[in-house]
């Protein structure tokens, strides 16, 4: 059966069982910005004690932030000032696709696939800078965190952690707490 | 207790009960991209049947694609030529945040929050063209679906899919069935 057609039938029983109602502003006022990762997918969420209704989800390759006025910061802008999220975790991952991409290999793949040279040419800087790959996920992470904290449509006031996420046993690790960051006087959560 | 340190010590019990070994390489070659919506966390997986290790997934927020060469279409090219993703499903919600977003309420609060008003006029063109808001969200998943058809990094043979999820009752309705565009003589997954 094509995918499209296994997932309709599976949500048409699947919805007899439930029916929620859920408020669209985040109980817990946090916003994740995680990687697309298949690992992470039912999986992340449980392992912070995350349920539905408790946090916004921004997911990109690689959670990485390469332009500073794009959809991540845009996500983050209406999250925080129209659905009151007041926290931001970066979670980056062990084992990243990103961290081991291979740029030459990919153009391979492209082109195989019937992209034209010229699309993949005309992408600035270059293909391996588009994609915004890194060497260090533990870096990106931090990078990232630098990046927000340093970003004026970001508030001061709202913390900004890091952390690393192991996508095989599920262990979480702080690389940046963001609490001791915020301004002397402010209260913490 | 401050969230972070609420979710670390969740955590720390959750990984003794837990630890799976998936690939990264998503089984169903599957990718998602659809909004941060809190309402859609730990509940979109479950009504599409996926579970850990079948698909990619990307969030942002309003499942928007403002910027043709931006974070969205890098993770598809990644997902796509990278990690074998051959089916793209685009799926928006029914009560978008993005589809009620009030542009002059927000700009007072992002002023409220210590926003420098340079940082906000800096924005191109304007807040609400950059924050890329929307009146209809089905409209919005059938615009998404025809700027990645259109995209010429993604290849003609993968499938782009367009749904609309009820973040209540969890129903999924196809608004673009993305097999018949396949080029003749390609066979369905």
């Amino acid at each position: 059966m094509p995918l499209l057609h296994e997932v309709l039938e599976h949500n048409a029983h699947w919805v007899q069982e439930r029916n929620r109602a859920v408020t669209k502003v985040p109980q817990k006022k946090v916003i994740i910005f995680t990687c697309m990762d298949t690992r992470l997918v039912d999986f992340l969420e449980p392992a912070l004690g995350l349920r539905r209704g408790d946090a916004q989800m921004i997911k990109n390759a690689g959670n990485t932030l390469v332009d500073a006025g794009g959809g991540v910061v845009r996500s983050l802008v209406v999250a925080i000032h129209a659905l009151g999220c007041e926290e931001i975790f970066v979670i980056g991952h062990r084992d990243c696709g990103m961290a081991q991409l291979d740029k030459e290999a990919l153009r391979i793949k492209m082109l195989e696939s019937g992209v034209p040279e010229e699309a993949i040419n005309a992408l600035h800087p270059t293909l391996g800078e588009w994609l915004g790959g890194f060497h260090d996920p533990l870096g990106n992470v931090q990078h990232v965190v630098q990046l927000l904290r340093d970003n004026p449509l970001i508030p001061k006031r709202v913390p900004v952690h890091g952390l690393m996420f192991d996508p095989s046993s599920g262990v979480l690790q702080v690389l940046v707490d963001g609490y001791p960051a915020l301004p002397a006087g402010a209260a913490q959560p």
